[in-house]
């Protein structure tokens, strides 16, 4: 299968080695605005040729879209509007109601599948691209129902391929649910690595003193804002509801130490504690 | 050297695996509230004897208090009653202002060393703890000019067995930066953890979507209340100051997404990125 990464980055990048790898991918167009990561793909054998959009959608069975969500809301019928009906388009992106709303009476729906890797780290870049990444997380699926069957198996086969278990949901399910599970994690430690720093003047002791507790909350910080404000933007009234609950419960911690309220401080961590046997189940 | 651990946790335990493969320690007696961490204790081969404190204290040339800071505070002037003046006594734990308050007037005060090494996990009790844990980790000692040369060189050994790197600093300015560096990350850790189960009622879906970043943002949502009740209420007035600070950063956020202002939003993550040239440095 030939397939056209668009957005040779840290999760199309990810992607293109392992489909490679796993013999998935027999060719692999790059697609990207900038021209170093498409020469930095290249020269790390992660594409097989830096092409134009238009060259590589012609010529490859399936297109992945692996850009920030607002690139791809706007660059997905284009693609649609260039493809045969053999061909499949899938995106990777972090939110879905706004790209499946924006092609719902596109007349090539049905060839495009609605995707979202549960991965990612703080970089960006072909060379933050690793070949296993995905393998053992959880993909998302949504609105499996607007895709042709061949399109949907097709991409259930990349996730295969990249060692991911699938769940289906719709658009609207997911982005309620990853506003709470990944996009409130990165306000909050955007918000405390803005504390630090506005607050904790020797630069010189958060390098000494950081614990690896800290890197850990901290370590979302470091993503950047060309992924993250259009995520935030596209999935802003979920994220709202979710901030302002984190708003309210930080300010019971806050109620607790002003008030030397140790029994409710006690029982606010111990209903935090519950997180463990949830997420290790 | 003999040495006294006394609280056979995560910590305790972790500092007299690496003692005694280092080479450091030749004995150690273990002390305990908790039987069944002793037992465990004894089992695992990270202590020699399970001991009571007195006979603990008597035998030991080095006496180490690994206990929740509430404890640690309410029994240092009762080990340093007990013991004599080739002896040294070093502690653990997470806040520093507090024990130094309660023995300054101590006859044995310079026995004393106030230590902190900066590291943890969310993990608690003998099983969790791990010979090479500390290993390129900082440690503090605080208040060096309060210790005797001699029990301050005994500690400083300590740590370059366990391969820490030392930062001295007053236990003033050791509460101020941990408040920062690594309280608040557990209070944010907290809030994410309750907002999330408050919001998300479906524990299936945390489960099966949680990414790594949810996953390493509330990781430290599992910690005791136990270990940190008490150091919040010993570091209850920085650790309210950061935590007024870090509501209003995240109310920064929540305006920004309100007031659709995605200009201000991506400077407020081009802010926070900053953390990465630091934690990186």
């Amino acid at each position: 299968m030939k397939i056209a990464v668009i957005g040779v980055g840290l999760i199309g990048g990810s992607m293109a080695l392992k489909l490679k790898a796993g013999g998935s991918a027999s060719y692999i167009f790059g697609v990207d605005m900038n021209t170093v990561h498409l020469k930095t793909a290249k020269e790390l054998a992660i594409i097989d040729e830096i092409s134009t959009l238009e060259n590589a959608v012609e010529n490859s069975d399936l297109i992945i879209l692996a850009i920030p969500v607002d690139v791809a809301k706007a660059l997905i019928s284009i693609v649609l509007d260039l493809i045969k009906p053999h061909q499949t388009v899938m995106d990777a992106g972090s939110t879905k109601a706004g790209i499946v709303e924006s092609i719902k009476d596109h007349p090539n729906r049905s060839r495009f599948v609605a995707f979202h890797p549960m991965w990612g780290t703080e970089n960006s870049g072909p060379e933050a691209a690793v070949s296993n990444s995905f393998s053992g997380r959880a993909a998302v699926i949504c609105d499996r129902e607007n895709s042709a069957e061949d399109a949907l198996n097709t991409v259930e086969n990349v996730a295969e391929s990249l060692g991911m278990h699938l769940i289906y949901m719709s658009a609207a399910d997911h982005d309620l649910h990853t506003a709470y599970i990944s996009h409130i994690s990165h306000i909050t430690s955007y918000a405390l690595a803005n504390t630090v720093l506005e607050k904790e003047q020797e630069e010189e002791t958060i390098f000494q003193l950081a614990s690896t507790g800290f890197s850990s909350t901290v370590r979302l910080a470091k993503s950047h804002p060309e992924m993250w404000v259009p995520i935030f933007k596209q999935n802003r009234e979920n994220v709202l509801d979710v901030l302002n609950e984190h708003i309210l419960q930080l300010n019971k911690f806050k109620e607790a130490l002003e008030n030397k309220d140790f029994e409710m401080l006690s029982d606010l961590i111990s209903n935090a504690n519950k997180i463990r046997g949830i997420l290790q189940k």
